[in-house]
């Protein structure tokens, strides 16, 4: 199997000033075209330091992507080191990466300064794609057979993430023209509600009946639930996207409206498929999620057609006044209950006449209060058949909890809209 | 310098399921004791390549720091694999570990299994540092100068974010106890409002005039600002902390309000500063942040004391009815426009009764309108003093432009809380 390694130079990753995105998007799509990744490294900018790493990795796997260590200010310590392992001679400059260089700066109004000329000057032994993102080139340098033992092939991207991430199509389809991959298959099914280990221990039967070849990951993640990966190594494309339909059509009855997608997904664009083109719309109120449930709903490009607006009713007065939640109800329930969900969820969906509304209130953290534990919520929801409000239980880490209250409360609402 | 190399386990890191943020965390860590990271791994659940890494790390370093790898449901491959370098001969059950696991489970009402009670076995070469956060034990190797040609320790922590974080403390403190370490003093300033190259030249006398050892770093954030950092390693403390006040003292006057904290912060801390134990309050109106101002403002604990709460009227009918905004001023101007993110401001201001309100109207895309383009954003603030706007243009990534909204309302909303 064809083996990658994915590099990041940089010493603000070392110094903790930056979380490396980079190399977790690289692998994604690495892993998409049947590629393994071997390892991920960080080093510094450091010319020995790259050397050897990249040489040691490029012994190891016929393929390096290397992001970051590139721009105007880097004293092009990475561009050295790279040029050396190829043998290169001296600098070209690559006119197409120039015209680049050139409209970016024209854009902001600024004048070529030498240091911006040299961007698009690149070692004469390798290939060059055009960043049309930014100013620095994506380089590609290919290694023959002798040099490490195998043919292998070095990517360097910059490290800016969305330049880096816009060139990735572009690299896979260079590896995919350069070497003989394996073919692999992926679907994923996203599920909520149920936690990896009580998910387990439901389809175990069914992921005993799984075929040798058919692998199973659980990929749990906090915002969006547990995802259900099966993946498949080899063989004809229609034949095994089949076996992995049919086995997932097995696994579907088992849980019923856990399952909220049937490919990569997260809550509010499952919740925006439900609503578009329907005329129907939501709305909702938040106080200890602050405003999360919005933003998570409002991440959706085309968000505005079903969501009219919300509320973060943080003070009781808010509560009362803006969402209209009887003073009497708070003071015999205390804010955070069943009844002062259930009222402002009615009274957010009053105020903005939208279908459906959904409504926080809890203790995210730090402390709890008199009546309640830190890490309790109150959701409630209502719709055309009515309210419903539900209870959750989580613990003591404000940022964790706000996040948690927000998804419960996603899915929630997603089941309403479901079940209506 | 006492090096250090930071690993991942985790097949899930490998195939970009999990961006990998321990490094990122233990790298500040480190880098605060005066630790040099030397390189960040991430390597799969693979015994032999475990093994190999390590021994690699240990070579290069005096420290490594692991994270990941432990579980019950992963076949203690890493166990084995720490306890091969370290010349184990089997494993020891760690009492204070397992009184950990067994509250954990009774906890969560659950039966003690044999892959819980193995999770508190270590090898009989490491010392334990009680994990109280979770079932994995924070395991510590000591190897002797000659295993590795310098005296090395092994660390290994927990994958899980929280737990691994959580045991930072007492692994800095072991390490300062086993290390004669440079001392190193840091001290950052935030700033918002200039483009690190603005910024950049702006300072750059005050720059040139830092004496040799005095070293600046500038560390932007989309959501933060630019971060500038002056370190110095060795000397005594009281000098060096004094001779870097001094530095700062003459920077400050250069950038005036654009500073807005004298410590690691963000604007929502900031802004909270300003107004905790003032009785002046503070509420939103969001359009195209969608809630995310809201959720900002309420992530720092205590907000309660002084966010009143906010509108995200995305709906024009809500912009109308909930916020007061006149039909005619949105019929004339364009629902982006200052008029209409003024009369916002001012209506959640009157909604709320808070002391301040901001807010936004805007286009975070994916496109643009006849009238602006995509990326173009009015953010008005009210307050005693009156009502202000201000337009702001950026680019056409919709997830980035939402941030850099709500970033840039903060800091207006900061700047006449601190004008007033």
């Amino acid at each position: 199997m064809t083996t990658a390694s994915v590099c990041t130079i940089g010493d603000e990753i070392l110094i903790g000033q930056i979380v490396d995105t980079n190399s977790s998007a690289i692998a994604r799509a690495l892993q998409d075209v049947g590629i393994k990744v071997e390892d991920m490294v960080s080093i510094g900018d450091d010319r020995r330091v790259i050397i050897n790493t990249l040489k040691r990795e490029l012994k190891k796997n016929s393929i390096v992507i290397v992001t970051g260590g590139l721009g105007p200010t880097k004293d092009d310590i990475t561009k050295a080191a790279l040029a050396r392992p190829s043998g290169s001679k001296g600098y070209v400059e690559h006119p197409g990466q120039l015209a680049v260089v050139h409209d970016i700066l024209a854009s902001r109004g600024l004048d070529m300064l030498e240091s911006n000329r040299l961007q698009a000057s690149v070692p004469d032994t390798c290939e060059v794609i055009v960043n049309a993102l930014g100013t620095a080139p994506i380089m590609v340098f290919r290694f023959p057979q002798e040099r490490f033992g195998h043919p292998a092939t070095l990517y360097s991207l910059p490290g800016v993430p969305h330049e880096a991430l816009g060139a990735l199509p572009q690299i896979m389809e260079d590896i995919r023209a350069h070497n003989a991959l394996d073919a692999i298959y992926h679907k994923s099914i996203m599920t909520f509600g149920m936690a990896e280990s009580a998910l387990a221990e439901k389809i175990a039967p069914w992921e005993d009946s799984l075929p040798a070849d058919m692998h199973l990951a659980y990929l749990p993640n906090m915002l969006t639930g547990v995802k259900l990966r099966l993946s498949i190594y080899g063989g004809r494309k229609e034949d095994e996207e089949k076996r992995i339909e049919e086995a997932f059509a097995r696994l579907k009855p088992l849980l019923g409206d856990k399952i909220y997608a049937e490919q990569e997904d997260d809550l509010q664009h499952a919740i925006g498929r439900l609503l578009r083109g329907t005329g129907r719309t939501v709305s909702c109120a938040e106080s200890c999620t602050g405003g999360t449930i919005a933003a998570l709903l409002t991440s959706v490009p085309g968000a505005s057609e079903y969501f009219l607006g919300s509320v973060t009713s943080y003070a009781i007065a808010v509560k009362e006044k803006v969402l209209g939640v009887p003073p009497e109800v708070i003071r015999q329930n205390g804010v955070v209950s069943s009844e002062v969900a259930a009222a402002m969820a009615e009274g957010v969906r009053r105020l903005t006449g939208s279908t459906f509304a959904v409504a926080t209130t809890g203790l995210a953290g730090p402390a709890g209060d008199e009546n309640n534990p830190v890490g309790t919520v109150w959701i409630g929801v209502s719709g055309p058949a009515g309210t419903q409000t539900f209870r959750k239980q989580y613990h003591n880490d404000r940022k964790r909890n706000i996040e948690r209250f927000a998804a419960a409360a996603l899915d929630f609402l997603r089941l309403a809209i479901l079940n209506s």
